[in-house]
């Protein structure tokens, strides 16, 4: 009963090229807070930052075939996004696959599961986002659906969003908000530069973001210590 | 009804730096195992060694406010102290905050929650033990209470105590300690040195140490494998 | 009511050391996919590869005694297995244990529980697969059994037996098994060899390892997409 | 920024009552293994089954705001379904807010956070599956979205989809599906009735099922104990 | 080097006995939303709610001995606070002791570690709430100090502050607070019981709450669905 | 490469029999404290206890076939053991197969992952151990081995060793020890039976169980409070 469906849209390279200029909280921030992975998808190496087009993949516990499925899919600028049906720390993806994926162009992984060969995948420079890291095998018995939409640690993927990893983690951007999300993270780096200048000059962050009125309307008090 | 208070209490930063000569599980066994932090607080990068006067906040849920109101309270020497009031893994601070603590000598942070733009922080060599690395974050409605005891990770803490980190953790020494928790300090490590040599040439530490006596009242026997 | 035994089965170290030429994920998949500890196992740095012969300790919680005693009936080549009788996190070992089963000819430690010191320990490149990192030290008070078989992270692991470990994690390997899995694991690797240089190549997997028959048989479909 | 939807899309009642005949792991099973939360989510008191339209609501750690809000979109037979942003695991619902739901023909609650009041809910018979009992508070300053699709628990959830709730967990049957899905279960529950008879009339599953020709050439082999 | 303190403070146990009448969650708003312990801590029946004076204890990981030097110290109406020096969930409590304490008058357990014994302890109606159930027994080699300040599932505690406990979880309260908090709890139950009253005869929270103004200003936007 | 062991050892029922007059916490401290299942299995209904004859099978993860296959392997007085060779939450078992195995006279299921139907095995009041509640169902493709010796939740299992459980937990009593557990079982209850009427009595357990000397001896010392 699974799906593997082509010719799936994908969003133009160059975007997404220009995605990866900026890190994952800064493009966080520009969607509005949305489409943060959870924290428990951590990169293997550091420091490490690519965007990919999603190339998106559904796995049974323990089983691996649909990512052989999702080679298949694959384009060149594609970031392959996995998921288990049920939750699942086994090692579902290693050097061989990387070989593979790297083989057409697909730039990393980001998998809510776990993988292995980790020494040799560090050696390649293969980036990979996984919950953790284990040298536990899988069997191919059960194909999942491959570029259909899915939930990947919390966050809907489609394929074709485009997908950004980081130190900091993994962000999302549905297709159509790309541009908007783009212009929002230029937006929002200039004005930390601006800020960062003043607060590295020594300024405080409650003059720098005008905080003082606020504050006192929330109820900060100010005292002196009674015991020092 | 949050408070900021001033002119708080600071541990000579003559003595801080002394601690800093010695490492975590030192310190906590000096202090007859009291003040370490829970395990699940770690540092953002390795190595690492720190210390400083605890400068001490509180922060809501998913709300870094407060840490601004810190860094107006900060002092040269100090290190930042958060814990949140419940539970919360987001990503409370960056590197925006660690440029504007470093223009005031804060020497880095110990937060039982997360933190993001963890590549700036590394890069700045802005020391961080925290719960969880998150893109996640914050809102700034809800102001908590600055220089005012909290419990961070287990651990009750007062500001100007002194609080050290290393690649083993956190550990907090209250003001009144630091002078015998100091000696005691140096006294453990010369004992270890002596120790260290003997164990280095061969001998056994059931020898070195003298165990054979009462792990034969406790009821431990040998014997000769049967099955070799 | 505690033993240590001595004169216990070792697997002979030339086929130790053959065992090391191999990564965990390929000697847990030679072996059927039997033996792999739980992935909570982690090394204290990364890369690290070793094997050795256990030298299994129990310990109580909060009671690295037994260590202690493992560490007088450790030989050349073996490779210390540690496991609480009820799950403790406390940092049982340190440099200067480390230091002592160096002396002894032991190549590192595999513990169910946290450990410390792990700068020292990083910089003596002595390897360490732990649960966790904690300063918090223990007591000497309840020994435990030395060199009896013992689970360890799930698995059952007796004097003799061989563990290697890797950035992956670790693996045992049970002494009657050592020749047959040895075979395996070359013979694994050399048809790998083959596969890798194919996909390396460009080969589709499903074409490699011949997967489309099975694949239509349990239900894969493709579609073209409607949406792009 | 946030919004709340009105006259979104809601299912019959007379189907979501049917839906409500057969448990969650029928339902579960009937719609392809889809649609599941996470089994972090549990009942506050057992037995309990019930099924509604999904009233969903995003809200802000540490803060119930937009709860409030959802109260106002209800209509009778929603099922409330709230999800934080980030993970928390604070109190975000009690005792009065399940007054005025009931008040309002809404028949539970579902979310992925924490709860407080539970005795007073469980006197009330009031159905709620949750991460957590829990009696820290929340505030009310940042509202979130209402009735707009959410992940809830790694599910997808749109407004009018069909939630049902009982021991065994929480699933989500979209609003396309139901009818589909009522078929399905239906023919599994009958097809089990004559299983369950055969089963407890002493067959063998591997005879009622047909499973014994399969097992075979998946390698499965019988052999006697030796050591008996 | 562990000290048992006689003649603590206690808070008069009428005082107390008024808190009783009150919950978890109540108490915790009326004093600011602090003193909550980490939800982790559950009663081991419900439903449950006593109160009583804190009898604090600290224990060694999997060492249970000063408990036995708590029951020494106790007096009617206290509740016996247990924390281990570092976390440990083996099952630190059963039936014996509670059989003791009862015996002293003592009104409960709260304990952040685990319990064995269960069937017992519900059969006598001995409230514990603790992090978990483990059959799991301890020695008695380490005292560790009983009425002394503590840290309990990350709540401060000193002997004689009253500790409520119910099915939503505990709650301390410090011994200056008491009567501030008994006031400010009336007062919340009064104000509550008007606005369940208006909940419960339909009128929406957002207008017995007047939030529509401040929820406009914070950006909530109503509009109609597209797609229904 | 599966194999189900046929004609396995097992231990005189009326041995059996005996042992489930004690509770778990009595047999783990009569057998030296070993055999304690990790403290994640819980029964799904309380009160609880049941012993049995171990049926051991191993699963693959998301895959209960080989449960199928113990069923055929069961006699009167068995308990099934099931432990995947991964970790994995999906509800592995429900009410068709407790269905099943109690028309062969098994007597209960541990299980270290999860179940579903807990409605309907409460009500036929099937005695269950699990480490989660899930209605996900599993797949059956991979036999794994039956009648083999397992590790469950940590401990070692062999067919016809004695699993006991209770609200407490679970216990693995090997079948060379049965009779040398049952009679210390005997002697450690009526031992504390004299100790429960003396603390009954208001006895204090420092002076029932002679600590006092041993207290001072490891360094407890009492002193009056400065502050009450």
């Amino acid at each position: 009963m699974a799906v593997a469906v082509r010719r799936t849209r994908r969003t133009d390279l160059e975007l997404v090229d220009q995605l990866a200029g900026f890190g994952v909280a800064t493009i966080h921030e520009a969607q509005g807070r949305t489409g943060l992975c959870a924290a428990r998808l951590r990169p293997i190496y550091r420091p490490v930052r690519v965007a990919g087009n999603a190339l998106t993949c559904e796995v049974a516990p323990g089983d691996n075939w649909s990512i052989h499925v999702a080679v298949e899919m694959a384009q060149p600028g594609d970031l392959l996004v996995v998921t288990p049906t049920s939750p699942c720390d086994d090692g579902y993806f290693g050097e061989l696959l990387a070989t593979s994926l790297r083989a057409h162009g697909v730039r990393g992984l980001v998998i809510d599961a776990g993988v292995r060969d980790v020494a040799e995948l560090t050696a390649m420079n293969f980036p990979v986002w996984s919950k953790t890291i284990n040298a536990q095998g899988t069997v191919k018995e059960t194909p999942g659906n491959v570029q259909t939409p899915i939930v990947c640690a919390g966050v809907y993927v489609r394929p074709g969003d485009v997908v950004i990893g980081d130190d900091d983690g993994v962000v999302v951007v549905p297709y159509e908000n790309v541009t908007s999300v783009l212009e929002a993270s230029r937006v929002r780096e200039m004005n930390e530069e601006d800020k960062r200048a003043r607060l590295r000059g020594g300024e405080l962050s409650v003059d720098v973001f005008e905080m003082r009125e606020k504050l006192a309307e929330r109820g900060l008090t100010y005292r002196d210590a009674t015991d020092a």
